[in-house]
């Protein structure tokens, strides 16, 4: 069994859980630190040192008791350097420029179209969002420590290989090489469902709950799922297809090229196929870009159009099934909805998904259940992005480290437990 | 966040991964104790000495290399005393005495009727089992340190509650204190599909991988799930239930109030549905007992008989979609079967559900994926329970010890993180 947490794992996870401390608490003292985390004084005064020395820590304020040691307190260096996080998606590339504490300093867009699919066409639309992003935050090249891009489908971030993406028909193309030759950048690369977990485990309900689902509804739907505060990656990193389990045996043809799957349903084309049942001359479905259609249907609900509110209805009763499929599953106490469908209809699809939802829960997973829409801020999938590669920024630098032992591990795991789980 | 992992945590983790290393490699020094389980020798040293003082390790055998010093085997001390698992289910009630290494030692069984649902019934039933098993082992009552007992439905270990079994419609019963007060020894209960993940990690595929599903098909069906060598829990102990996802959106009646879940396909009831789809006149509908309604098809099905050869595929199909669900949500490499429905049509359904995966299960998720009836010896449910018995008994062992600290931690949440997960 090669799964053992060893002793640098164990590091590794110990500094991470001070870095989350200082996410969550802002400038702590290192007291602070060891009581929220749960470490002895004597780890988090080991790890805080090693913080310092490699900048990504700084004292913001010492204070001083009446008669006591002065105090420091540490908080992380915003301007250590740069990470840019990238949503690549079937519509759109969205990236945004973060400082080193994961604040949003600069934005750039570049929309795809979804009928094209060559990875020219589409590293072309990655490197102008980037560039864009940096410009509007006056970044300079040098100061980005790294790019972490979120490719849909199935990718392996060891590889740096986008293993398949069913929309393009992409089998193992490496995306980090062709992006790191052109961006001269180190390039981590993720699917957006790790992405959304992990900034909702940082960002979102994860500050309150070790336990969570986050559901995302764009064109393809799926769930990034986190249990006792580790992100589940499953044994080839594919965890998570929710959007590929069943909600009709042999129904709707899903393009994964199974029938009867949630995304079939709840995707942008099953909320077509859906208001095409109840109104096949409905104008929204004129639309030739799905952002549109969602935006159609979006102005529509607001002005009350009765096949729309038809769509909702029928929509949140397959999303309060599936949903219920989820819990009754894992039994998580929390799930959030994020995605630009979710961003675009949840105040329809919320409220009536709650109603709904004791009808498909098991009672024992009932009482204390939240479904929200996520208020995680900004993009989650860029944002969980850019705490990743800050992950791996720390990693990185970590290896330079004289203290470090076990050097047969592998340093690119990161703190990321289930990687380990595949013999 | 109530969840950080604290030093007693760890240390409770470490000693039962050398307890699991012990029952994996048989006789074994502490050195071999070390490298198995990424422990240090200092710790593994401290824990087995502890270990030792408990009367729960003795020496096995000392070796003498020319020139080294004595090596010392250490075994699990099978005779420290017995203990009894229960696998409480809906048509009977089977127990097992173990020795402390949890060499099943004698068995006693009792039918129960699954239209009668009173407690006095149940627990009735639950007594002779054990007494039977007992007598068959010749075991000593005062021998006896502690009895696991797997209940049926939603149940509370912590509260020895069953909260809700939905066969008999019990709610909130006071399962522990009643065995507690007729058997006079502690009592742990849990729930079938706990039971049976921890019997497959600890004795079946768990041995090898880290990450399973074990999937119960009888009355009712769930699936026991572990990532990355821990038993997934859930918030309120309620993970699992996977026979309630859906096959079938407004499909199926099942017994849970909702309508298309797979145990509505995968129970015996569904069983029995879907032949009398085929064939409302088949004989083996006329059995009035599902456990004979079972082993008539069985026996039909190694007779050849046409209506049985179609329930058969029939149910491949269902189950082969059902399990692509759980596979494509959790990427989980291993997916085993237990439960005497699979034990009795294993045959049947494995080599057809092998072949129709491919049609449900996202590629990226296939490749050394393997689906297999469980390995584990004997009755898998009352297994895991005497494993759960015998972690509950080390943890009050431990109590005793005076290097424990930290008294304000819950002892009887044992090695299981996931218990912390719910704020
Ligand atoms: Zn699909
Ligand atoms: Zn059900």
């Amino acid at each position: 069994m090669v799964s053992r947490r060893t002793a640098r794992d164990l590091r590794n996870e110990n500094r991470f859980e001070v870095l989350h401390a200082l996410f969550e608490l802002g400038p702590s003292t290192r007291q602070e630190l060891a009581r929220h985390t749960g470490l002895s004084s004597a780890t988090v005064a080991t790890l805080v040192t090693e913080f310092l020395s490699e900048g990504v820590l700084h004292i913001a304020t010492v204070e001083r008791n009446t008669g006591g040691r002065p105090q420091e307190r540490l908080t992380i260096d915003p301007d250590r350097g740069r990470i840019v996080g990238v949503d690549v998606a079937e519509t759109y590339v969205d990236a945004t420029v973060y400082d080193l504490a994961l604040g949003a300093l600069g934005h750039g867009e570049v929309a795809l179209d979804e009928h094209e699919n060559g990875q020219a066409y589409v590293v072309d639309g990655i490197i102008r969002a980037i560039e864009s992003a940096v410009e509007a935050s006056g970044t300079e090249h040098e100061r980005i420590i790294g790019v972490g891009v979120s490719m849909p489908g199935h990718v392996h971030p060891d590889a740096g290989v986008s293993v398949f993406a069913p929309n393009w028909d992409w089998h193992d193309v490496h995306i980090e090489e062709m992006l790191e030759k052109s961006l001269q950048i180190s390039v981590y690369v993720d699917n957006p469902l790790k992405a959304v977990i992990l900034s909702e485990m940082w960002f979102g309900v994860g500050r309150v709950v070790d336990s969570m689902a986050v559901v995302n509804l764009g064109t393809g739907v799926g769930a990034g799922i986190a249990i006792d505060g580790s992100l589940i990656r499953g044994a080839t990193n594919n965890a998570g297809e929710w959007g590929h389990t069943l909600l009709q045996l042999d129904g709707r043809q899903c393009r994964c090229g199974r029938r009867g799957c949630v995304e079939a349903y709840l995707g942008v084309h099953g909320l077509e196929t859906t208001l095409a049942e109840i109104d096949p001359e409905h104008p929204a479905l004129r639309q030739p870009r799905q952002r549109d259609f969602v935006e159609a249907v979006a102005d529509g609900l607001t002005a009350g159009d009765p096949a729309l509110m038809d769509l909702a209805r029928r929509t949140s009763h397959y999303l309060a099934a599936a949903l219920g499929d989820l819990v009754n599953l894992l039994n998580v106490p929390t799930v959030t909805l994020t995605g630009w469908t979710s961003n675009a209809l949840a105040e329809w699809l919320v409220p009536a998904v709650r109603d709904e939802l004791p009808d498909h829960v098991m009672p024992g997973s009932l009482p204390d259940l939240t479904v929200e829409a996520s208020q995680v801020p900004g993009n989650a999938v860029a944002l969980g992005m850019a705490a990743f590669t800050l992950e791996q920024f720390l990693i990185r630098l970590g290896l330079a480290s004289p203290a470090r032992t076990r050097p047969q591990a592998d340093p690119d795991r990161g703190l990321d437990q289930s990687r380990h789980g595949h013999v």
